[in-house]
């Protein structure tokens, strides 16, 4: 398999995505990459091997660069290039650390949707205390969802969980305002009625305090919402943890009990790591589309290319083409 | 002024409920209290004092009663008589740590709305890093929410914060997944435009992961949203919260390690405990309406009293109606 390597995107690049490619050359014997980027940048971190290759270009799309006009008008942009080359059959599956919505656009206008998929969504799989993690979509490849769109995210983070998390009967949760079944908006009830009746086994409504609490495999939201959730997740632990910093360096005796517990505190924040996943998946595109993370070191970009490569010897596109047009022809006999 | 007060909602009720009265009584001699609930309940923990009345019913809301049902039959519930007390004139403002819903429900059928408002929102004051803490609204009085409903909160938001809490020119900001303009979805976009136009002192779009580092002096959203992101914050506030105890338990060198940090770790969840604050203020009830934590203690009872005590002083409500009549008249003579 050939996996096409934005080696430009990221906080990190070209060197923290160089060296998780270094890594993952070794890892899995099974695997071709093509980095994309600017080659004098690349090649003082890349260990020779055949299986790697470099399409050389000057052009890349910044962090602060509009998502969709970049990608129209920076044709020979590394991540552009990238994608072209997994829709143009020459790649199986792409990775870019890069502009999250610019990946998206790639995506969405370059690669292609897979047909009957209304809307793509983000889904990463986030951390939770007990260290197994779960898929959440959408988190913001669109804000605004209609009912139709949540139940196609159920389904294809149903089968990533099942073919590639290697989780039998994956439980799906529909984030809500509370676990009964009249609860919510006019598009979680909606949604409620719709998730109901299909083959996946679906939990009803989860709350958000619960997530970290691994309370489903999958949750599926609206891209608002789900983005919302992120960040405040983020948001939370991150002042949290800045606040524990500044006891623990309040005084000689706080720092005498930080050095005691220093080790056990960096698991803890290791374990709400969420790079330790790999990236988020952009789903419902022709191939398997991979947003790591924009702060990814070598590790982030390693478990991003296992996991794209996952998707791609999961079949996991197809299956979701195949599981979509099942539905619309039980929809179409039921009508 | 008169404070109705239900002795009989929360977790901790009568006891905690009374123990926050007894210390109001005693602080703020300008108010007098009305309680209702159970009379042999209530007096065991009462300190008699002329201002303290109570109004004896067996009858009260459980947390788990449907809210609008219960509001509509159990016409004697401690919490009914206590909006009816409000609704007929016969007290200023009311409190109670009960039924979120059923409070809702009580403070718009019987209490009433303000003329002009077209949705009360439910406003708590949250903690922030800084101990300054902010107002967010709509935490969930309406899951679903219109542009103007947007503006409304608003605008009732940066008058609360100016009278109540002290601010000068509170900063309003509103919840989106991007600090641009044009970001959001289609509710925020149109309510974004109309916050523009308005003389509050609007500071544009803030993110979630901001919130606990006061980004704003308030933070206004849709009911569905705000409840998401509170209960995102309190989850993941109570994961990790959990995950340090049990690294701090989990061997002899940490537990030393414990016994030094032990009181400023203390202090440190103390500082992101809201109840500090005061309860959530129903915001568009003709008179004010306090809804207490469920596991207020004495101390957070004390301090929703504080809040309705200031919130009458200060005649909120009526400013309220006065300033959403001059919007209403700027839109009608612009038409």
């Amino acid at each position: 398999m050939k996996l096409a390597i934005d080696a430009m995107g990221g906080d990190h690049a070209p060197k923290e995505v160089i060296l998780g490619v270094n890594r993952a050359i070794k890892a899995f014997p099974d695997i071709e990459a093509v980095l994309f980027g600017r080659k004098d940048a690349i090649t003082p971190f890349l260990e020779t091997n055949d299986r790697v290759q470099i399409v050389h270009t000057d052009e890349l799309i910044e962090a602060t660069d509009e998502p969709v006009r970049a990608i129209k008008r920076k044709k020979q942009a590394s991540m552009v290039l990238m994608a072209k080359a997994v829709a143009d059959g020459e790649a199986d599956a792409c990775i870019s650390a890069g502009n999250t919505g610019a990946l998206m656009a790639a995506g969405l206008f370059i690669v292609g949707r897979i047909k009957g998929i209304e809307r793509p969504a983000l889904a990463p799989t986030l951390p939770t205390a007990n260290g197994k993690g779960f898929l959440m979509l959408d988190l913001g490849a669109n804000a605004d969802a209609k009912p139709e769109h949540l139940l196609q995210y159920a389904i294809m983070g149903s089968i990533y969980a099942e073919k590639v998390r290697g989780i039998d009967k994956p439980r799906i949760g529909l984030l809500n305002i509370g676990t009964e079944k009249k609860k919510g908006n006019e598009l979680t009830k909606r949604a409620y009625d719709l998730l109901e009746k299909t083959d996946i086994h679906f939990i009803g409504n989860v709350e958000a305090r619960d997530l970290l609490e691994c309370v489903a495999d999958v949750v599926v939201t609206d891209g608002f919402t789900g983005n919302m959730v992120l960040k405040t997740m983020e948001g939370t632990a991150s002042t949290i943890f800045a606040m524990l910093k500044s006891v623990f360096t309040s005084n000689l005796k706080n720092k005498v009990a930080a050095g005691l517990v220093k080790s056990d505190l960096v698991d803890l924040r290791h374990l709400m790591d969420y790079t330790e996943y790999g990236g988020a998946g952009l789903f419902g595109i022709r191939s398997p589309v991979i947003k790591a993370h924009g702060s990814s070191n070598a590790n982030a970009i390693f478990n991003a290319i296992r996991q794209a490569r996952d998707m791609v010897n999961h079949d996991v596109p197809n299956t979701i083409q195949k599981a979509i047009a099942t539905l619309q022809d039980k929809t179409e006999t039921a009508e």
